[in-house]
């Protein structure tokens, strides 16, 4: 099989560089995010894309986007891959989009190999992965495993106001030709081609990761709310700053998630202030804690200290704490593992086991399906970054051994 | 002449309750920042208030406005009042524009007594006193009084990314009936009218306060760069996490700061963090400092640690630092004083000496001619927030001091 099965690096390469013009902010760098007039360009391409090959597209309720190639058995359970084409803000052009456009090329090759599968396959586009328009991240695969309810997003809303809803109603008119797929479908195995945005595949100089499992993360929101104040003339003693509350929280928080083995992952990232004028007491800060850690004691210790930490340092201002995300720890199916690596070998293929220090679509359905995860080299390990870069050959070197492993697992055999 | 000249506090209570419906934002609060839709629109009421009543009104390059009551002597200097009609994004109904208000109160209450005097009558409205959205603050006055050029300040933008120079061609193309003032006006006397927007005069329980000088201050924007990273994958003792940087700096400046006295004003009001997304070590923070205090000595040595400070904390971050704004505390003239303190006895008006700790378009008058202020309570001191106010009877005092204190320093005894 595996000599059969072409993938075509310049096409594969071609086809990241053209989607990456979709909010393209120079550099290099993709500003694409979830249910933006990019996110729904970036769809048309990839229906428009799909159609013309003959495969069935399906849309679901929070529009995660669905590409099926008929198996032999009518009615099996289907093999998936996919990922996510959503970006952060400052992005790169590989992160998600890498997982959603190589199993599209997985679909055209097998077309092109003349390879039939008995289960059918299915590439799915998550909705929304990334979080940084709308919080949390993976709305999309989380609503799919049954993790979260569609309606708890409902009143969310970006940095604009906008709410998540409404732009979920703007994503799904935008595609009227593209049919609600009103059953699940239902999942016999999940593959997530993914970059690895992290320094190990390269500092060994292997083609391909084989990934175990996930960290887990907890998530937080917290609003610090104080009282404006002239800044000239209000004393200092009289003053409920939001802002001076907030460093004093994140100076203790710090001090506390310190860790000599440098695993703990802790990361403001977002923070606005309130009425952010230069001469006026901030009345209001809002910011995002994004913990994370691969054992799950120590996440749990770690996330329970955020709170009181907070409370001991809030002054004369108010606090409101929200865990928004909260994911264990995952481990990945071990027969999965094996027919990758199996894969690899066939290939000749280099490969590495390594856990995930990111979360992907993938965490959540583990839940509900045997999953794994190919990861392919980050050049400095960089991402959410423009710089984010990946060779060509590691692009297609991952989609290769994403075809074989999707192979192996459509037989019914497997 | 005290006798005859009256002010209507219904009226002059209608007409602030009427200009913060422009910008109104509810609960008492106003958003009226400067060269906005809503400044534009405060300027055509007054505009076509003056002309109505007979006034010339003029406008010079950077938009401060004029309004002229013609004396007696044909080309003597003006005694001038004003302050501006700009507000915070969090404004309150009194800041700024009462000053503007109670000037054109007393032209027509002047007109109504039949009261003539030697010299012309000025009131101006200064452009963009607050400096909330083009920073610094005081734009128009400092231009006025040659501290500062207008080119200065054509390359600053506000947070939306509009140029400082965009927002005046449109403020100014917004009055084409107003003729541009070519020639600079001579001033014999400034007297600015504000809230007090402190605590002194409502403690004290006093109507008015005749303002004996303005506390220093030093304002700076530093700019912290770091490098972006994916909060899952990026170890932090790899991280340049600007914010993380940032908070250092702000913990080391808060204890810096720390005053026994109570007299120093150490706000930062304002923060970015870039790309501000929950799972992005962030790559860049902006954050404004303002300081200020009433002796010069204290000001300069803690203006100066500013540097040094943030430079020990940087990290492996970036670091620039510009101040924005430097102005040495100011002492009001010793004879306009007087002569406002004169004119509260014979309206039997109760008041005290006051320093301001706000600073005020009058700061840079002072440069160029005798100056004074007198000042109004502010319930609770509260201002630059929804909450400011001060009561309808108080405004009216205020106001039929400025009209006995510019008849005076109007004639040509004075």
């Amino acid at each position: 099989m595996a000599e059969t099965i072409k993938i075509n690096e310049a096409q594969l390469w071609q086809r990241h560089m053209d989607m990456s013009q979709i909010g393209s902010i120079g550099n290099g760098g993709v500003n694409r995010q979830a249910l933006s007039a990019e996110d729904i360009t970036a769809r048309r391409v990839l229906i428009d894309r799909a159609v013309a090959r003959g495969y069935d597209v399906k849309v679901d309720a929070i529009a995660n986007l669905y590409f099926i190639r008929k198996g032999r058995i009518d009615g099996a359970p289907y093999v998936a891959t996919g990922s996510h084409m959503d970006s952060q803000p400052q992005g790169g052009r590989f992160d998600g989009i890498y997982g959603v456009l190589a199993g599209l090329e997985v679909l055209e090759a097998l077309d092109e190999a003349g390879e039939e599968t008995d289960h059918p396959l299915l590439v799915v586009a998550w909705t929304n992965e990334e979080g940084s328009r709308f919080s949390p991240g993976a709305m999309g695969s989380s609503v799919f495993a049954g993790v979260r309810d569609l309606s708890d997003f409902v009143d969310v809303t970006d940095a604009d106001g906008v709410a998540f809803s409404e732009a979920l109603e703007q994503t799904l008119a935008a595609t009227p030709d593209v049919p609600e797929w009103e059953s699940k479908p239902q999942i016999k195995a999940y593959v997530e081609a993914h970059i690895e945005q992290g320094p190990v595949l390269e500092a060994r100089k292997l083609e391909t990761g084989v990934v175990t499992g996930i960290q887990g993360a907890r998530m937080f929101e917290i609003e610090v709310s104080g009282c404006a104040a002239h800044a000239g003339t209000a004393p200092m003693a009289t003053r409920s700053d939001a802002l001076v509350a907030t460093m004093a929280m994140l100076s203790d928080l710090k001090a506390f998630m310190d860790d000599p083995e440098d695993m703990i992952r802790f990361t403001v990232g977002r923070m606005q202030v309130f009425p952010n004028s230069p001469n006026v007491v901030p009345d209001l800060v809002r910011f995002t804690i994004d913990l994370r850690h691969p054992d799950q004691s120590i996440l749990q210790s770690k996330g329970d200290g955020i709170g009181p930490i907070c409370r001991e340092n809030t002054g004369t201002c108010g606090l409101t704490i929200r865990e928004t995300f909260t994911r264990n720890p995952c481990i990945f199916s071990e027969p999965i593992v094996s027919v990758i690596e199996e894969s690899a070998r066939e290939l000749s293929l280099s490969a590495c086991q390594l856990t995930s220090g990111a979360f992907h679509d993938a965490l959540f359905l583990a839940d509900i399906c045997p999953t794994g995860m190919i990861f392919i080299p980050s050049v400095g390990g960089i991402s959410h970054n423009p710089a984010e870069y990946s060779e060509p050959a590691h692009l297609a070197a991952g989609t290769r051994l994403l075809a074989s492993t999707m192979v192996r697992l459509a037989s019914n055999d497997k």
